[in-house]
């Protein structure tokens, strides 16, 4: 049974997931497209190679874990955190556990094995977003998890072990460190100012201009003031809202066009490097509605640099964000 | 001029170092060996190679910047930060920012360009933690700079860019987020319960001794309860210190003794591995002498899996604790 520990210095949780790896041998990953098409588990005609999966589009009504689909969502095989259980929380000593309760779900973007997110219609990316919502939804009902991250891991060293597009979900009985401080952060501004502090950030952005990389009707997409890596992106609504699964379908339209573009826009700048995408969207288990906003943040992973970077999350950046917007905004699209 | 910038929702500071590395193109960095011996700027000869020397231990008293040096310090000839000139704390709107002063130096553990900490006798690992001590006392007397961060990345996957063994440090005129939550957990620690939290850990560790991986008269090392990264290893003294610089020789002794062990250990069992090795101790413009405790962090680079990890923090080891000291425990030395 996976577990969830607090380090008792910092308060930060970590997921001790042992069934996902075991022996100092097996730390030598394979490379990431050692599978290949033939054994790819995601590709259309190979369901049995996943566990039986938790909901899929099929516009031609065609049967579960079988060929037709558009998008797919599986549960992880190898996955971090277990959902049959308690949360048996408990102390051991000084310390504070919990078993790793939790989902963790893969969301198979298309059935093709070379499409890529950013080659996708528009379309084909709000399907996407889509299914984010549609599974937050669902798994907000489950009263043990307070959390639901949504992250997409492109190329290996963002992190991904299969070329296949693919992002993943992780339902968590925690609140994870990133988000609390976020949260925390939004929570002392709005104290003293009554104000949300991303709608404070969008207003300066727009009328200040020089980090805006593009905007849509509904949506901006800025390299951020203080960004830890190069071209750092965000992509926050206009409008304030703090939950993305509540968010109205024209903004999840504007969403995906917005990031297939800013997404065209890394990739002929920077040679289509691999990048992480993470949801940033409110806890379950608090209202944070009139200081929270939700939004994706879009890091591409561009330098080697960062071995202690990782370990401390003191962060060096040898791109200005202001240069970074100015590189972005003149790539022809 | 580098840039101190802050994140308005979070607190976080960043280094905005732009003139680190400039265009698009630039990521595309170079494999670690690909300087080679002859043109390594940390090889005994090679000195005109490096800014002039800062400090060096010559034995034979020989000359600054020519060989017969033990060790020798210098600035990083692409500084993070500079250290002339005033910190012009400013807001841009809404936005925190300050010039980024301070100091980045190198430190150069050996003039022997095969020579790597793991297999350095006792004596000269004691002397690169003497280095790290002596540079910690001249710098604090800067009174710009609050924190000295001391740290070393050993091979490419860490963050390494020479192959040549040596450490870093950086003078702050920020405390870092990582060592800010430290501190104000520690701190809630001791106000709660009139005790260290690293004390009442080491205690706890000692009598259960499942994450115990060695301990020596002065210094243990544990696997931490709630570590990130798999095999991640504390060393921690004995006796409660806020300040890694005031440690007794006899205690710098007994960290080079433990700290060689353990590296051969780690080495051993996993095939030598990349590493980051971060010094924590206790800022310079607060007093935590009651609370704080100073302690090496070992951070072997295993996994690649660390796209997600890397942007939020929030991690997910496949590695337990109890296992990797065990598997470390084993290791015949």
């Amino acid at each position: 049974m996976p577990e969830l520990r607090k380090d008792p210095v910092t308060g930060r949780w970590v997921i001790i997931a042992t069934e996902r790896r075991k022996r100092p041998s097996d730390f030598r990953v394979d490379p990431l497209s050692a599978l290949g098409r033939e054994r790819c588990p995601f590709c259309a005609g190979h369901e049995g190679l996943t566990p039986p999966e938790i909901c899929a589009y099929r516009p031609n009504g065609s049967g579960r874990d079988t060929p037709g689909w558009d998008l797919r969502v599986v549960p992880n095989k190898f996955p971090a955190l277990k959902v049959e259980g308690g949360l048996d929380r408990e102390g051991d000593g000084m310390y504070d556990r919990m078993n790793g309760i939790g989902a963790h779900e893969v969301i198979i973007e298309t059935p093709d094995h070379d499409r890529q997110l950013a080659t996708m219609s528009e379309q084909e990316i709000e399907r996407v977003l889509c299914a984010y919502r549609d599974r937050i939804v669902d798994l907000k009902q489950d009263r043990r998890f307070r959390y639901i991250l949504v992250f997409k891991n492109h190329g290996a060293a963002a992190g991904a072990t299969l070329e296949h597009a693919h992002s993943q979900l992780i339902a968590l009985p925690i609140v994870p460190d990133f988000v609390r401080e976020e949260v925390d952060g939004a929570r002392r501004h709005f104290a003293e100012k009554e104000r949300c502090v991303f709608c404070d950030m969008l207003r300066q952005e727009l009328v200040d201009g020089r980090r805006v990389i593009q905007e849509n009707a509904d949506i901006v997409a800025i390299a951020p003031y203080a960004p830890r890596l190069p071209f750092e992106t965000w992509l926050l609504p206009r409008r304030h809202a703090s939950r993305f699964e509540d968010a109205p379908r024209h903004e999840i339209e504007s969403l995906a066009r917005l990031l297939k573009a800013v997404l065209g826009r890394i990739n002929r700048a920077l040679e289509s490097p691999a990048y992480n995408l993470i949801l940033h969207s409110a806890p379950f288990s608090e209202d944070t509605s009139e200081f929270y906003h939700w939004h994706l943040e879009l890091m591409p992973k561009l330098t080697k640099v960062a071995g202690f970077e990782w370990g401390t999350g003191f962060y060096i950046n040898p791109t200005s964000p202001e240069e970074a917007a100015k590189v972005l905004r003149a790539v022809p699209l």
